[in-house]
């Protein structure tokens, strides 16, 4: 006897708006199919949580934007750390993505402000310094008498081409540059950290 | 020296807005705070994303039912399974939730219909007879004649306690009653099933 099939059609569901729901949350980063189904069900069964959901969207779609001076994520433009007195506009922190100002700013101890690149420069991905805002730098450097430039970005080989280019950028400008230390996480394993971290952390070692 | 704290407020974003989305994204099923944040920023950098989304959303909310008839996720009231010349009205598979369809029509072997309860009996969480459909199950299985039951509930103390409750409740009526099989699931390792699933596929041992 041969295997017969009784479900429908190629459907999971038997609703083509479920199916694109599934579809549509699946593409999220994080979410795989499973996931996505059980989000998919939940917001069926709770209309009030799908309500809310839709509305925050909605309103965050609309709201939230990138401060047309730093990059960062804010609603209103300039954004609250540009505009703050209390933060020192001649301390720079360069960061890839408007993401990596968060920690930061949860952390709560940088008293400078920001300059997000909006990426790295990555020759194999084809992402060269022109795709890069360094001219926009250059220039808030300069008008801002920015004194010294924190470098943090991945420590990959984006992240590295990135910070020699810079480096080589805002030479000669008496700018004082750093970058993020690299080393052992607090509370990370010693037993378990990889090599490469290991040799940067013993060669980045402090007297005691 | 105190530690001070340059950060403007408690919220984690620049952004109420998107203080909202992450908490309305929190609450879903699976989604812990990181999760969130991730899908939130993703949402808010890609808009296309986020309208099809909302679309979707919008749209499953407003089509996807349940069939009024036994129960299942659907579109068209009643369901497709319920309509189909091709599903034998007298094979009733019983299941706990919508959910528990899913994985019979994607596997596609049954030929019967479905009945959902929609909950199992729960003394402890205050689920008594009364707030289950079973007056609704006597009248189906009267009127469709059913001549086996298939009780496909989840093999914990309420799914037992259903499965004894619904023993009783279909007893003299000349139907056929039966269970999912407990055992090993297909691929899984024998040196990591648990004590309990292992005696019930001793206990349940065939002749091969």
């Amino acid at each position: 006897m041969s295997a017969r099939n009784y479900t429908n059609d190629g459907g999971e569901f038997q609703s083509p708006a479920l199916d694109r729901l599934v579809r549509s949350l699946s593409s999220l980063p994080g979410l795989g199919r499973k996931s996505a189904t059980r989000i998919a069900l939940h917001l069926i069964a709770q209309k009030a949580s799908s309500e809310e959901l839709l509305v925050a969207a909605a309103e965050a779609a609309e709201k939230v934007t990138n401060c047309s001076n730093c990059g960062a994520i804010t609603e209103p433009d300039p954004c609250r750390i540009c505009c703050s007195e209390r933060r020192d506009p001649t301390q720079l922190c360069i960061v890839a993505s408007p993401v990596d100002v968060l920690p930061f700013e949860k952390a709560g101890f940088f008293s400078g402000r920001y300059f997000v690149l909006g990426g790295l420069l990555s020759p194999l991905d084809g992402v060269r310094a022109g795709d890069l805002p360094f001219d926009r730098l250059a220039e808030r450097v300069n008008r801002d008498g920015v004194t010294e430039v924190i470098l943090a970005l991945d420590a990959s080989v984006e992240g590295e081409t990135t910070a020699l280019y810079l480096q080589r950028l805002l030479d000669g400008r008496n700018i004082k540059m750093t970058r993020l230390a690299i080393g052992i996480p607090v509370g990370g394993a010693l037993a378990y950290t990889d090599e490469v971290t290991l040799q940067r952390a013993f060669q980045g070692r402090r007297s005691f």
